[in-house]
């Protein structure tokens, strides 16, 4: 809706005052009553529809997916549980699910695939959530090298794969425990380096708060941290990231 | 009982100082040994009787919603499990129950609604929370009206419906995550916001932990918090206010 | 600014599509760099202008300060320090200050003062922040009733002084250390208690931590609770719910 | 075992000096291997032996109750499971079992209760707490009187029962959420106030520490705290308290 | 006050309605607008009065003592900076203070001192708050034994004095950092022992909170534990249990 | 140094064997015993030094200041007091120093600004930090466009200036307390946000931590969060951003 | 793989440049997709293979097994539970599981055990994670005595024990809740003292953060900490320490 | 003091009872009142004395540093300000102090230095606690090398080092903000790395926490974590270790 259209239309008549007030009012939105979907995401920032699965229930989510699917729309769920993809799967058929990362893809028009994103992680337990972050990254556009298990702990690991992972316009960082992973890396690259802890370990781990504060007291440049396991959000700021390189 | 009222009986002999020691000493509560029930609430304040379930085994419970319901009083139970409820209903039969708010209602003379108060909710997950909160005012004779879903991350559905809520005489803002929801609506209408911090989210959110922080610290004028998960206490505090409006 | 008053000067001609899109996207305030001025605020809600103090630069204090005195708003500066105030009233004459609540208050237009609010504290190092509550209250129009030192390790000093707390609309509720003040009295009065924990105290009290947990996890209903030391939050909604009660 | 006896012994010839040395090293408990059982802790105190039953395995349980037991000891069994107590009994069968405070409780030659403890709750979801207090005090002598649901939020329920928790050598104050209880009850009366704070409660009473810290910021005089949900700790401490009142 | 005598007196007709009434109002606290001092304290517990000094304004803390001494009441001021002092001495000449404990002490009818309290420190930075306990254990009619600088890390420093520790009624135990003392204390003696967390120590201890935690988890029956710094609430509860043991 | 060519220097004979590993080991920084500079950061992206000067002693500061200019190099210094300053202009004569973000810059060749970089900040107390970030933008190359107290609690001065805002590559949010701006701003722009937590705010803003929380829990997608106070970061990850859109 | 002896061999033309570049990068290690296996770990210290099993699914665990015992290595399984091992079991039939540490266990070729190191715990319920380190450093060759249920509640049973821990080369000293255990044997030994603080405790051990801090802020020298629960980290840095005194 | 001797001297009646009694009891120490000083710890493990400064009165110190130098012992004063450090010159000549590390060092017959510890620090800011630890061990005998500002950030100034700090018997990794220093270097050698985490930092370093946590988490083995700015604990733990290697 462009406000000097609006405007014009008004002072030619061709819209009445009452019907311009509701348009100034109304925004592209659907309300659900439990939800209120926006449509306008997608047209806006080149995106699709992405909806967090975690805390709905089965009823709302269905109806969730089907509007969206209803308009043609690629819709990413996260954070789903198998029992959530039997029923969104039953009511919208292209749906697929990956049990690692438990992302719900539906892309009946999937996005090409441009430039690089890096994602890494210090273990073989972050995967879920780098998986999370690549899948996100993926279906939005990006192409995405996959670099597991190169924590600190084994630096030549790391070390062996730092060329590759220095090509790549935006690097995602995956560590729990002591989360080390994203400074060393940010060192090493002179990209943006999105930095993911995670709950990922015990006792002083605080279910991901050592990794944190690891992250954001990082000595390197260009460390740029989300909440602990949010794949989703890194995977998201990734593609921002990298469609810039991209052009 | 009137203490002026009581020493003019003791001075006219109507009353032997037994008695009056006796009286003075008697408060307006009814002991059940595990539970202290208090009659003299809902005289003094007009609002019905409230029972805390969680954490009371089934026979306390069954034991102190008889007591209440034979003396023909408005009863709200909160946070009762299913369980608890089959209980309950299985004893006093007018009894009613919400999964999703978890709110247990007798209501032999059910309030005359007034006023309004707005429950608004910063997502979808936040809706238990809010409905105990909306429930509760309801229950005490409050109009409530629901705005649902109209977080900050997409501005435009709360502003959509700002003007609506503008109306009401109190706001409860119900939000979990970034719990930005209460300052934002408070800097866009001029009545108390009652906060309300969920425990919705993941990571660092630390168990509603950073929406009760937000919302502490809002900048804007009016905010007043309660505790996490608190619809409850949210709703009451509505009531007293939207009270204070009506006359 | 009346939307439907402007779109029906833009249908007349009155006013050009340029202008009208201008005057849509300009709002009330004034813009002076380094803080954006709210004029309506006033307007909107019938209170007063606010500064907050503290973190300003002297020029940028003063500046503030002339700006609104010049529409010749009542303002009140809160959390200002001696050395702010003596540069305030260089520049604005009227400005009277309060070393005990650090407010600076210039009205030259004073509120008339109705309703009642009762501001009380645990004990005598909580009357700093008290009195932020109480001379806001009264600023923006509210008799203020003190009860100063009625904390519950004397219990006998509240309930000497229930029944005049009990006649107010609203009980701002002032302490710091345990900070059990606020739950004892709103079971003992049935308006709404706003709570404001104070970092007085030492050890475990953690810097008003103890007294803020203690408020929010109060059993009695009817708290709202403000961030810790925030009198003028406290008095702010203690206003609000007096304005109801007046009518 | 007295150290000057023992020398005069080994002067005297009547001990030698490798069994000297050696009773000098052994002291009084018997080793199992996965646990180190003291048989002088009644003689010392005059107390009962007690055994801390979560964490143990079955098997380590049952042998520690059986050495205890073969002693002709008081033994007192605390946070013990259905489960763990079925196989204690089928060891020893005297045992009793009370569900609500966790004790096992196997009493030969039970103490006689003599002095006075008050136990006291804030709520009734704190009773199961305040029975290990009880219980605990009743197994090494104390005369208990308990008054529950008697918290802050009903002053008057308190009030009602004061004169009679006045009589008590020592009030043990169980409280949960706000914890306020305890500095109330201090401030009441003039014997020491065993606070333990319960992790009842939801949101920010973080399991409770939010009670935690009320009681050790308390106000009044005379106020020692315990762990969280320490009832056998407060009950102890109320035993030696109440002994040295009994003289 | 007695009630009963009261009612009596009404009854008779020696009394009136109104003068009751104001009786029973007004409780034996005398108001002086930013404190309501009790005299009736000293009266109830055998205690004279206290005052603490940090937070107050010279003016107020002056009035307080001048108001109490009139009385001829000994009184005790804690937490006095040496500023204070020197206004409190200028209006109440007997008043003397230690700079270590800084406690004001003004005491005509100083108590006899029975009974016996040890206070025991874990280094010698923790001697400021074991002096604010033995004073005040002192003033209050205990006699006090010092063994300070006998932490856990030399335990034979704390052996070599335990069978003097063991004599005492009470035990008050003052140790920062790790805390430990207090524990291994109480397992050695069956006295209660009251732990005193200091602030003392750097890093890791959070301002005392190292040596709290300690406390509060210790293994050892009979341990009370009070605010961190609190010397004074940690002499006071030893007094009440000195007492209890003296009769 | 490129390890290939190198590797052809052995072979051919051009370098010797000892001379090939020690420069293998040899990598490109200068050792001054206390601080280990890199020179080749510029080389590798582009940027300019950068000293973060707190903690430093005035001999060691000057020195690197030295070291690093006498090679012509643009050096930018953080975190500097203005004493600082005065010795390294003593030393340095073209060092400029900014007394509100506390910034030391030495600019031989100035970079050439392009792209957009946008830093908006809740308040006027949080513009330190923003300039900090502001002229760590600028001086690699940004284009900057500050838009400070537009803070959520008054919508109408953000929503005023968004179009601009949307303009930008990268946003900068920088905001205490509440900290909902860097939400709100990415949920209204289709850019990377660098949300910036301050340490402003009291009571429960627990030094920035409330705003840190809020941050990370935001519900907007695209946003990124460094450190609490770290301008210096923000500035440098949004000038990364913005070169990339910059190609 | 020596860089003297590659340099040489590509002067000598043995190995061309390609070749030489591509084994500069390839470091020792493994790549399975998942995991990045060391083998070169066992060579540089002489101890075997270490694999985490938590959070690794039954195929990449058995995977990581097979791969290394094709090859010949002791491999040690921590933290695995028994469905991981009865999947590694049937993979590779040497292996042996310890249900109380949750150690899997393949020595084809055991270590000889030397030297000794003592592991001491606080009570019975601290035995799995003792178990774990002193079965770890059993596995790397070192003799191991065990102390168990000797905490400082009950100090004869530490100082009854203390002449033998004193023997060994390194303690390990395992407890919960308070923790105090650490620095109690640390200032009875003069060897390093590997202190673990556990989980065991409820309430205000919070986890396990009251024994870490505790032993952090042990005031006896020589103590080294390990995350909560890490057993396993004890007994390997108590292998390193013990083999040093084997020489 | 032999016991077995001891005993035998009761039996021969060289030794009468009481005196044997009393030299059981007398442990060696040296009672000053505020302090108990250790003679024997030099003698039980070949270390000097040690006296940490911080909190002491000039007087206590001064009377520490006389009892200890004037039986010729060397003494390390840890934490010592400049005033302090004044007082004990002028009472022990011989007395010298290094401002960095805040050390008082006394030493007529210095310890020969042995062995290697390798002290490592992440930044120019941590070297006051670095020197702390280099000194420490460098009076109790080690040989030390110290490889400053070596952090992660610029990996390869600490990889240009790791040949040589690979030859120490243990290495002390001192490191504020991430931390990440210790697990780094403890994944490139094979023997103890003693972590010490520095307040260095600001805002999520949250004074020193970051850091702490970062090192107990470290996925490396072998990491050995001290108190946050313990350079003393860390250097005498390193001596204990390098002692072993030494034999």
């Amino acid at each position: 809706m462009d406000i000097r259209d609006l405007l014009e239309r008004v002072r030619s008549g061709e819209l009445d005052i009452a019907g311009a007030e509701e348009m100034l009012k109304k925004l592209p939105y659907e309300d659900m009553g439990y939800a209120k979907l926006d449509h306008h995401r997608g047209l806006r920032s080149g995106f699709g529809e992405v909806v967090y699965c975690s805390g709905k229930t089965t009823e709302q989510l269905v109806g969730i997916f089907q509007t969206f699917c209803s308009g043609g729309d690629n819709v990413l769920g996260t954070r789903a549980s198998a029992e959530q993809f039997e029923a969104v799967r039953a009511a919208v058929p292209g749906a697929r699910y990956d049990t690692l990362s438990r992302i719900i893809r539906i892309a009946p028009n999937p996005c090409e695939q441009a430039g690089c994103v890096a994602v890494c992680t210090g273990g073989t337990s972050d995967i879920p959530v780098a998986e999370e972050a690549a899948q996100t990254a993926e279906f939005f556009g990006c192409r995405v090298q996959r670099f597991y298990d190169v924590g600190v702990a084994g630096l030549h690991r790391l070390l062996g794969n730092i060329e590759e992972i220095r090509r790549a316009n935006c690097v995602v960082a995956v560590a729990g425990m002591e989360g080390a992973l994203a400074g060393v890396v940010a060192g090493l690259v002179d990209k943006p380096v999105v930095a993911v802890p995670t709950s990922v370990g015990y006792g002083a781990s605080f279910g991901g708060l050592s990794a944190l504060l690891t992250m954001l007291n990082s000595c390197a440049e260009g460390v740029a941290v989300v909440n602990i396991d949010n794949g989703f959000g890194a995977g998201y700021l990734a593609t921002q990231i990298n469609r810039m390189a991209c052009g």
